[in-house]
């Protein structure tokens, strides 16, 4: 895997109901958990990031589950963005686990910065494009 | 129970996802399977019923488990509107087994109908009166 | 309400896919929320509740709907045991903002001690009896 | 896209809970209705295919999101297996829309072949090997 430092890292509050039959967290689940990481990675950056007029949207995620999780695991989602282009995001996101440091999973996202009133993706704002870099603490923008 | 003949049937898809580790479905599930059976109840009555400006509200839910549901059974949803307040809609509704007639579950709701600007609820509209009673094929507004 | 001193309180984090076309927690999440809060209590005071021959049975909840919940808002679960039959245990459950306090959701819920095997329900252990009456600060036996 | 026939569709019943609050299916449910979709299509070829001690474990997916999905579109997932390893079984999904043929989201999944006891990837029996190339017309191990 590429060598970033993440510095965004999610505990996760596991659900019963995200366990099915096999006993461990269900595949379908783990999406949600990358989606709080980015949520809060973003919420952080951009208190008011939900804004009416403009949303990120997913437009690809790229997911492998390399390690089951079961009850009683303590896990957190780490996020990074690892590169933007002018309408793009590109995330990358791990699933450890807090008791072994294990990485369980691993997802790449691509997400879009999209207008919703024009339906359309647009660029993302230059306030945004700063604030990133300055908290990857690097130029992430696309070469 | 009341003594109540059910007109709408919806049978329900069982999502893999819907099972937990004791292997039958987990009891948050079911609320998803009775908003089906509602949503496609007012769906039937009232094709535009998604309104933006009013919506139907739940405020109380009262459930009774009967019998777990398994993979590969055949389940469906029976609903009903039992009662019409001036704002409020009291639904009963069944989880019962395809297979076997067997009554799984039951849950009786009541909703308000609620205006979504104005965010306090309001008078139901007489021509939803109308269909509903002509849908159970009785009066059943609030002696 | 009953009168009830809550000594179990948990804290739940909110995901993006609670939230529904209307913008505020979907009512058939809240049930999961409640589920989190009863099974952090029952692993606060039997760390191996979940054994592989018996398990908690949910046979019935009643929930009122006071106040929608939004993004952002900070909610926590509090649990309480009220009641103990033979076979029984009665749950009074609130999601409550921690922002405000408010109460957002009651729940009662009745579960019952189950035997996987013998798929039927048995007596709760004396030592769950004296565990929940110490922990709840009073006897909650039903008389 | 490779140049695929599918011979499995299977319709999906949404949910109201699976729209966010952008109003359109969350991402993280897609995953969800792909699962809904390979179930029915190993419960087609396999009726006992649940076993107890072995299993399908998704280790790989990757999706590209089209196209959103709004309430009242009739969507289906179709499913086939393009490549068997020894032990991986390699599956392209898509989810179209009933309404207008629109793809609106393709997954590509990797799966293995599991033994639950021995928590152990393992062959895929010979018998899945001939049923699956049989029902996908062509021979689909890898060369």
């Amino acid at each position: 895997m590429e060598n970033i430092t993440f510095h965004h890292t999610l505990p996760i509050q596991l659900r019963f109901s995200d366990f099915d039959s096999l006993g461990h967290v269900n595949n379908t689940v783990y999406l949600s958990y990358y989606d709080l990481g980015k949520t809060a990675y973003f919420s952080t950056l951009f208190p008011d990031w939900m804004m009416k007029e403009t949303a990120v949207m997913v437009v690809h995620v790229d997911v492998d589950f390399f390690s089951q999780v079961f009850p009683h695991e303590n896990v957190a989602v780490e996020t990074a963005i690892t590169e933007l282009g002018n309408k793009s995001i590109h995330l990358l996101q791990r699933l450890i686990s807090l008791d072994t440091q294990e990485v369980k999973c691993v997802c790449h996202t691509v997400m879009v910065y999209y207008n919703l009133k024009e339906r359309t993706s647009q660029d993302i704002p230059q306030e945004w494009i700063d604030a990133i870099c300055r908290f990857e603490g690097r130029d992430v923008r696309r070469k």
